[in-house]
């Protein structure tokens, strides 16, 4: 019987936990899952005879030496920045690993290493990363093997609440990770190119320039450029592409509304606020809003709206943001902490709510002397509060890759993503059948 | 006869040296200049018998430790990053030092040592720190002694290009670090309290939140939000005052002209460009600007300057920024880069131009239940190109403090800024007779 060892048993891992278990038999393997909550790890695998859990803190080498030793595959899903020690340790240890993260420099540092080793450590094999890859990889093998030619790719992605759960003004909620959506596009220029022209777009520009996007059957969604488009050209093998850009999807209206706080500062998570404990929302609001004796923070508020394009505050005062009633009582926190506080409450997934998780491509090219178009779009709806579309599209291609590395399935070696026909067939074609399937439209235009 | 050690003779250690040399006779001292260019030593010492011209790696222990040894008074032009270093050899060596920079963390670290060993490390005492905090607590304590108290404090600085040198539509010319210019206001929101309020401004926003400034005989200035103002409460002693502002002073038009290039992101100083080395300014701009089949750069210009209310792009003509005729040749950079080469071009200070050193600080206060009101501002014009403003109002207050510490008259010790009397005083009053005057307006309000 082998052994598959899993670190880490947050959000993301309860779907994968699941096809795990339900394919262990015929599998023939054992299911071994540390978390620092026992608890947790016995909730999520509900006693089956297959499951074995364990408590340990993963990320002490000695205490986690001695399962990795043990295992046959070892799938991380600690948080990124561990990913590289767990790598080294199966290095040493000789075992197979899956993240499904994006591959670091100091992981890519490794891949000689693990080649001549004959090991497999894949990397970004979740949704995004990952989902993507392969279902761009597929379409775009499929155009150069018919001796076509692409001239354009793009890309977007976004986790959404389901049309039967859109319920707010802001038509959003928070399906994944709060404090990664208040920070969206920080930290750097937004890079793509257009028809062979390099194109960048700071932080402040990044909300008002956006793609509208149709999803037959989900309507309009609007996308923003994610900071990195370029460095794809490369992992897609698309180095001379004219036109290469990953957006992020929204419901329309959203962007333009997230913008003021992008444009007043309060998305900041560098200044720590004076007296940061003391704020109301109103405060905290007034706070990026010029001094004025007599004008109330709303008008001030509405008045540096109006030059974005916004003409009413209904939402912002949705938002409690106006309130004054209650000190938000967080110590030496920034803005971006305090706006998360305040949108946390409002934003939230209820247990009844469901995820929606929308990818779409969009391919220009040459076939035939025909100028050509695909678009690609697939749209998946949680099941519930526990197998989210986010935990069901990352957990099944992870599931589904520690299968086939555990067939003997994959014949690449070092570390890899999930690019080549070999892991992207069986992994899109087992998907499509748990029901996460790419829809495509192709034209001549 | 006494040892001047002076570390660093570039740009800003014209004047310094000057006055040095000129009081030397008197003081009976000698002053040694150490700089990686013997010429440029020589140079400025211009065969004065009292001036020693030295070249050496100052930034290498070792071959500065004899020099230091020797000297009774060690004066830092190095670049900020060096001073620490050079503290802690006077530290080891019990020399007295002198740097117009800001005092770092690890600088204050040393007060203790340097205290208890008797030695006065002065720092901030240029312009802008130094002649900024020496005026300002002149007026600052001049208030508390009389029993008032200070509800309002606002200071503007700003190094900027004299009347009669004026002559380009920026009002604008390079004075000082051109890098400095361009990255100006980057690095995390400005914060302020005003009238209890305390205020943040994000980088886009600051070149929109002017104040207007009047000098007499000089016409109106703008002025922009520094980055820190609040730390200055307890520099200056006004640790509960209700309105706290520092800002940086330009021609009126200038920000709302510069904004542009911060909302486009030129002005950003981390994404390396793809392919810099062939952008010529127009490619440039335009990569900074929406894809168009159709539109000139010059109109797409237009429309992103329309809303900031730029109503024309004549000032944009002038700096050649559409201009295509040749590549800037700049690899590997930044956006920042780009831009500063494009600027240093035309806004270069001519060998016939004068620099202009403009600071106003606003005082408000009660005094005897009356509200008053002081305005007090220095407008200072360089000699020439070597006895600039900046130059004259760094290396003056530099030099009168070196003569200060040998002829014993500072009886603080440790690491100080120049915010007492006994610092101050003769100072500002020695400053008065070389020509740097600062001219008080009060009034009842």
């Amino acid at each position: 019987m082998k052994r598959i060892l899993l670190l880490g048993a947050g959000l993301s891992a309860s779907t994968l936990i699941k096809y795990l278990l339900d394919h262990a038999d015929y599998g023939n393997w054992q299911l071994r899952v540390v978390d620092q909550s026992l608890d947790l790890v016995k909730h999520k695998l509900d006693g089956h005879p297959r499951g074995v859990a364990l408590s340990f803190n993963a990320l002490d080498q000695k205490e986690r030496w001695s399962e990795l030793e043990q295992a046959d595959l070892v799938i991380s899903m600690l948080p990124a920045r561990f990913h590289v020690e767990i790598a080294k340790d199966c290095l040493e240890l000789k075992k197979h690993l899956i993240t499904p993260s994006y591959v670091s420099a100091e992981m890519n540092a490794l891949h000689e290493d693990a080649r001549k080793a004959g090991l497999i450590f894949m990397n970004e094999i979740g949704v995004d990363p990952g989902l993507d890859h392969m279902s761009a990889m597929r379409i775009i093998d499929s155009i150069k093997n018919q001796g076509g030619e692409i001239s354009g790719f793009k890309s977007y992605c976004g986790g959404l609440v389901a049309p039967e759960s859109d319920t707010n003004p802001w038509n959003y909620k928070f399906t994944w990770n709060p404090r990664n959506v208040v920070l969206a596009a920080q930290g750097g220029m937004a890079g793509y190119i257009d028809r062979h022209q390099y194109k960048y777009i700071p932080y402040t520009q990044v909300f008002t320039r956006l793609d509208k996007i149709s999803v037959e059957g989900y309507g309009d969604f609007e996308g923003y450029a994610n900071r990195d488009s370029l460095s794809y050209r490369h992992i897609y093998g698309l180095e001379d592409i004219p036109t290469m850009y990953r957006g992020t999807l929204r419901k329309p209206g959203f962007c333009k509304s997230w913008n003021i706080f992008v444009q007043l500062g309060l998305t900041d998570d560098h200044l720590v606020l004076q007296d940061s404990e003391n704020l109301t929302p109103r405060t905290f609001v007034n706070a990026f809003l010029p001094y004025d004796e007599t004008m109330p923070v709303e008008e001030k508020w509405m008045n540096a709206c109006r030059p974005l394009g916004i003409t009413d505050i209904s939402k912002f005062e949705w938002l409690g943001l106006f309130d004054n009633s209650a000190k938000l009582g967080l110590k030496h926190a920034t803005a971006a902490q305090i706006l998360e506080k305040i949108l946390l409450d409002k934003w939230i997934l209820e247990p009844h709510d469901k995820d929606m998780l929308v990818m779409v491509h969009q391919f220009t090219y040459m076939l035939n002397g025909e100028k050509r178009f695909i678009e690609s779009s697939m749209v998946n709806l949680g099941d519930d509060q526990e197998h989210t579309a986010m935990s069901k599209t990352v957990g099944y291609p992870v599931g589904i890759c520690a299968k086939l590395i555990l067939n003997n399935r994959i014949s690449e070696r070092g570390v890899l993503l999930p690019t080549k026909p070999e892991i992207y067939n069986p992994i899109l074609d087992e998907l499509e059948d748990l029901g996460i399937v790419f829809q495509e439209l192709e034209k001549v235009v």
